[in-house]
Parts: C-alpha cells; structure tokens; sequence
C-alpha cells in the first residue's frame, strides 16, 4: 500500500516514517509554500535514509490566512493548525492508500481530532494513520535517542521543513524580526542528521 | 528496551506486536482470572511468532466487581474497562520499560485517556503505548489482510484470551446462557492463526 507521510525532517516525522516503513510503501512528502529552502535538508534526510520523497506545493493564500490569524491571536497554534489541515488535504489529492503525519499524543499543535480523521478518510477513500499518536513525548524521546542522530536547537537556527518556519518568514520579512519573536515563544526544535545503522 | 504488551491472541494485539517489534524487546503478556484456559492459544500464537510470552494472574476480585457492573449496566463497556485498567497496572508493576495495549482509534472499549495514561506512566515510571490508536478500523483491517492470517467468527465461538471470555464464563456459570446472550450484544471477534512470511 502507498503511503503519503507529511514529512519535515524533523525527529517526529522521521521516526514515524521508521515506524510505518515495514508495512507501507511510505513517500515522504514535504509540503511548503515555496518562502524558503529549507525543503532541501528534508529532501536529503529523506533520500540518505532510503525514502522516496516528495515536494508538495501549498497554496500561497493559505500562508497568508495563517500569519493573519496568528497576527490577531498573538500566538502561532491555530495559524500553524490552519496550515497542516490544508497539508493534510493536499497530500490527501495525491492518489495514497494512506496519508499520516508525526504528531504525538501528547502534541497540542497540530492535532487531528478524530471526527477530523473520520471526515479526511471519508473524502478521500483512504485512511488517515498517525503513527505517532500513541506515544508520549519520553517514548519519542527515548526511541529518538536509540534509533536518530538529532540536532536540537532554538527554532531560528535549525533548519527544518515545517510551517512555522516559513510562517516566522512570511512575518519577519512583513513586519520584522521584532514581531516573529512577539508572536513565536521560544521552543526546541529538532532536525534529524542520519537514521543510526539498525 | 524492555516492553509489556497486554496480549489475546486476536489481531489488534497482534498487529501492536508487530509494530513494536522494530524498536522494542517484547514480551507478550497475557493478562487473565485462571477461569478458561483460552490463554494457551495466546502463547501459541506468541511462541509461533517467535516473541516471548508471559502469564499475568489477575485479581479475581476485580472479576467479581466487573461481573456485578456489567450485570447493573445489562452491557459489557464498564466491566471490561474495569478489568483493562487493573490489567495495565498488574503488567505495569512487572518492571518493563515501557507497558502496551492494542487498543485502537476507533474503538470504544477498552479506552485509555491522555490523562489516565500520563497516571499509569508517572506513577510506575515507564512509558505507556498504543501503537495502534494512530490507525481507524480500516487500516487496522488492511494491515491484518496483508500481515496476518486470521479466523473470523461470533464471540462465543472463537477461543482467544481476552477479558470478555472469562468475564462471560463466569456469567453463564453463575446466570445461564441466557444472561450472557442478555448482556453482550453479538460482535464477531478475530483470533490470528500465524503471521505470514514477510
């Protein structure tokens, strides 16, 4: 079965990608606005551990509905939340069995409901997987530890594919750094090196 | 690490192994009142899958009280999750790293919350597990398809270890056949005979 998994060379998203590897046919699939290049460092996560890969062109509107919102909220979540259900849809269009993503239980942006799941299977005649979705953030971490070689750092210097960074982009370029550090609290990201020899 | 999966035999459980097997030293651990012997096709089919298998004795009490809830109810939800939640303990206390069950996304009993699960995790200080509540009923089904050679039939006919088994054993024993045709509505269970060659 193909699989379509929204992918941002992130530690989540790779060790979901591990995990549903040995029953799908899984396609990483990085879905960006085209802001920045920081698809490239998923692309070649994705191509040194073996994955198919994928680039997948969000809408441009979309971008701008998000850093509206987060821009009246004074804080990214729903922004963020916005833009991965318009991921999700996309990837969903693309003709999978399946599509899944890495969030975690234990997540609070983005997240999928399970009506929301229900509905984008519906739709699109596939299933919905998040793999992830029954780990606690101290099984990621430790299974992270075991199995990834890991970067962590402050979101502005980790280059990664996920929304938030191009959002923080579209800001910084609209309304200066100020306002990206206004709007983003500080948090760890993480970017994935090389998966460790099994 | 070393991993407790709470295990029937039928698939849900099954396929869980299977997922975990990748990143996890697992043991199969069937939880059960010592009413039926269905517990020895679970270790029949652990031991034919080549993962390591233990018995879990639990507390018959706790059979009683489920019994005399699903007799009050007249359905089966709150004394199986009565029994689910004494099962995770029991499984919890033995030490492992990390504890599972093969509960999924859609179902409705048993369930394990976010906040039961962050209980479970801090109070015996290990990770808590439900690799499949990522994956809706028709996922889980392909999966089974392609993964599992299964034996599909009503409840009463199907010989797996799960709670529902001996909880309905001790009604017929105490009430008759007919209590327990009264209290648990017909749903076909799956008992998996072998796991195909990959």
């Amino acid at each position: 079965m193909r699989l379509g998994l929204l992918y941002s060379g992130g530690k989540d998203s790779t060790l979901a990608a591990l995990l549903l590897d040995e029953f799908y046919d899984v396609t990483l699939t990085t879905a960006h606005f085209g802001v920045t290049d920081d698809w490239e460092h998923a692309r070649a996560t994705a191509e040194a551990a073996g994955f198919a890969f994928e680039r997948l062109q969000l809408d441009p509107g979309v971008a701008n509905e998000a850093v509206e919102r987060i821009r009246e909220d004074g804080f990214p979540r729903n922004g963020i939340q916005h833009v991965h259900q318009h991921a999700l849809e996309r990837v969903a269009e693309e003709g999978y069995d399946a599509v899944a993503d890495g969030t975690r239980r234990d997540d609070r942006v983005p997240t999928v409901s399970r009506a929301q799941a229900q509905s984008l299977e519906d739709r699109h005649d596939l299933d919905y997987i998040a793999p992830l979705s029954g780990f606690g953030r101290r099984a990621v971490d430790r299974l992270v530890e075991e199995t990834l070689d890991v970067t962590v750092g402050p979101s502005e210097e980790i280059a990664r594919a996920d929304y938030e960074a191009e959002l923080r982009a579209i800001i910084a370029e609209e309304d200066g750094e100020e306002a990206v550090a206004d709007l983003f609290p500080d948090h760890e990201q993480t970017r994935v090196n090389r998966i460790h020899e099994g």
